[in-house]
């Protein structure tokens, strides 16, 4: 199953998890508007790509597990998870928009009273946080295999905000080591979105092995290096159409690898033009000039080198991996991943 | 044990998680500033009365749980996802202080720089959230008896977050009905501190019967109410001495049963009087003025009422049940309930 086909499958059963908590809220005409904010979860989470529970989906068919309906009604807790550290970081780095429409605090602030956008969204978070926990427990997992689950989502989560933390000090800093940034991948994006998930998916086919962990721990760093870079680099070059925003990782101050190659191996006139627009709104007739700026400095030609490798080592893992019939998919992935222009 | 000793056996428990978290960053001197929040955690958390998971000892023991010395160190979660409620209960109310000292957002504002204040305390809240599971997923329940309890737990998660949205509706608005108040009473209080302790204490030593479950609920109700309106009116009647704010409820417009008894029951001098104060900063020649009008309209009485009411039936919970030798220790507390003044 590719992805597209995934987010099909998946997709109703996360409308149906939101639609019971609606239907869950006490009918009382003063809890209407939480009724409001959940309906709006329902927006808010529609455009996601699934691709976290997809990589556990996949790895478990790969590994030969059995159940693939339960397990995609279960997968709906990493969406739901996902969806916490997103409405968390929207209040953090004080976004007002995603995927083209408004964060959750911002809806809130624009519906019911600016003052309550952010208390309402970081409860609001918290709930979806809960929520993650309690799909677990009313699985039908087995006491024991649920038990090894939620120690691995545990791991994830550390993780997840280690990276998250990271993230929040360093935007507050003026240059920061290459090693950090490396850091702030493996933990955000390598670990969370692809390591954890594929060994979700191997604990739940049965065949979390020392093999299997060594597969999952390669091909899911290769996949989230080329992912993150990608990322940042398509905020360097997608332009203003669509729901992308141009250059936002330069306005908000956020150190990537792009920022830093620039930083550190740029002319000193291309330090200083980075410099000067660092960590502020930019006007959209300066853009070419900035986003030339990482062109000519060449960070643009060592990001793509890095995506290159990194997607080149993912596609001989998986060659020379037993996935089954599933081979196919994994390396559509990694093609979507590599040329992905959204 | 009385809720003192009790806070002697569990503190060093707690203080022993906070640390083996602060040791578990990985050593790197970029994430120092981690560690330094972790270790405001552990100062942050001294002061707390403990008494939700002493409720759930207290209930263990009387119903004959065995295994005191584990069960205390499992019980640091109820105290841990407390502190999470708390680190965002101050975001979202906007406190700068608690039991005198610095919030966790005031305190990393200050240290670090005031704009990363919010963010890393939302991050340290969901950090401390996640913990609470883990404590429980890392216990060494059976898996069986770890899921019943994590699932009672979600249950507590709901039923608090629940009475936490109404709590920031109710805030922004000019009246609410006497039953919004008793609602959130009964989910933040009587139910999150109470009831949910005492039904977790009885699962745990597994006496969970219908019967058993009817006395949690009474007991806790009863005791949450009496809790919550003592509160309140401390609010109402506490000098500035000690680490009591004065009329903090008044200021903060927050709506309580003493606010909706004035705004119903007062004569008009008086509801005219509150109106102009509520939501607003109060200059300490006006304390005394705004005081002496809970006293004059009858709501201290009414208050000092239904504590009373509540104390009494509560007694009388516990005379009728088996309760062993911890009979007297249930006393004690309903007495410490019944007079507290901080």
């Amino acid at each position: 199953m590719n992805l597209k086909d995934f987010k099909k499958e998946i997709d109703p059963l996360i409308n149906e998890f939101i639609q019971n908590k609606i239907d869950g809220i006490p009918d009382d005409k003063n809890l209407a508007f939480l009724k409001d904010y959940f309906e709006y979860l329902k927006i808010f989470l529609r455009d996601g790509k699934r691709i976290r529970p997809y990589m556990a989906f996949l790895t478990y068919q790969a590994f030969e597990g059995k159940n693939s309906k339960d397990i995609i009604k279960l997968l709906v807790f990493i969406e739901i998870f996902h969806t916490f550290c997103l409405v968390h970081d929207d209040i953090i780095d004080n976004s007002t928009k995603r995927h083209g429409i408004d964060t959750l605090h911002e809806k809130i602030g624009k519906t019911n009273s600016n003052k309550l956008g952010i208390p309402h969204a970081i409860l609001i978070g918290d709930y979806l946080f809960a929520w993650s926990w309690e799909i677990i427990i009313n699985s039908s997992l087995n006491p024991t295999l649920s038990k090894d689950l939620m120690k691995l989502f545990s791991e994830m989560i550390e993780e997840v905000f280690l990276g998250q933390e990271i993230d929040v000090q360093i935007t507050g800093e003026k240059i920061v080591a290459d090693r950090l940034i490396e850091k702030k991948t493996l933990y955000k994006t390598a670990g969370y979105s692809f390591v954890k998930p594929m060994l979700i998916g191997a604990l739940l086919s049965g065949r979390l092995d020392k093999k299997t962990v060594k597969f999952c721990n390669d091909l899911g760093n290769a996949l989230g290096v080329a992912f993150q870079v990608r990322d940042d680099l398509l905020d360097i070059t997608s332009s203003f159409e669509g729901n992308k925003t141009t250059l936002s990782d330069v306005t908000n101050h956020q150190h990537t690898i792009f920022t830093n190659y620039v930083l550190k191996n740029g002319t000193s006139e291309q330090k200083e033009l980075l410099r000067r627009y660092f960590g502020k709104e930019i006007h959209v007739r300066s853009v070419n000039k900035i986003r030339k700026l990482f062109y000519d400095s060449g960070a643009v030609n060592y990001g793509e080198k890095i995506i290159a490798d990194n997607i080149d080592k993912a596609n001989k893992l998986i060659g020379t991996q037993d996935l089954r019939k599933y081979k196919k998919d994994f390396y559509t992935l990694t093609m979507l991943i590599s040329s992905r222009n959204s």
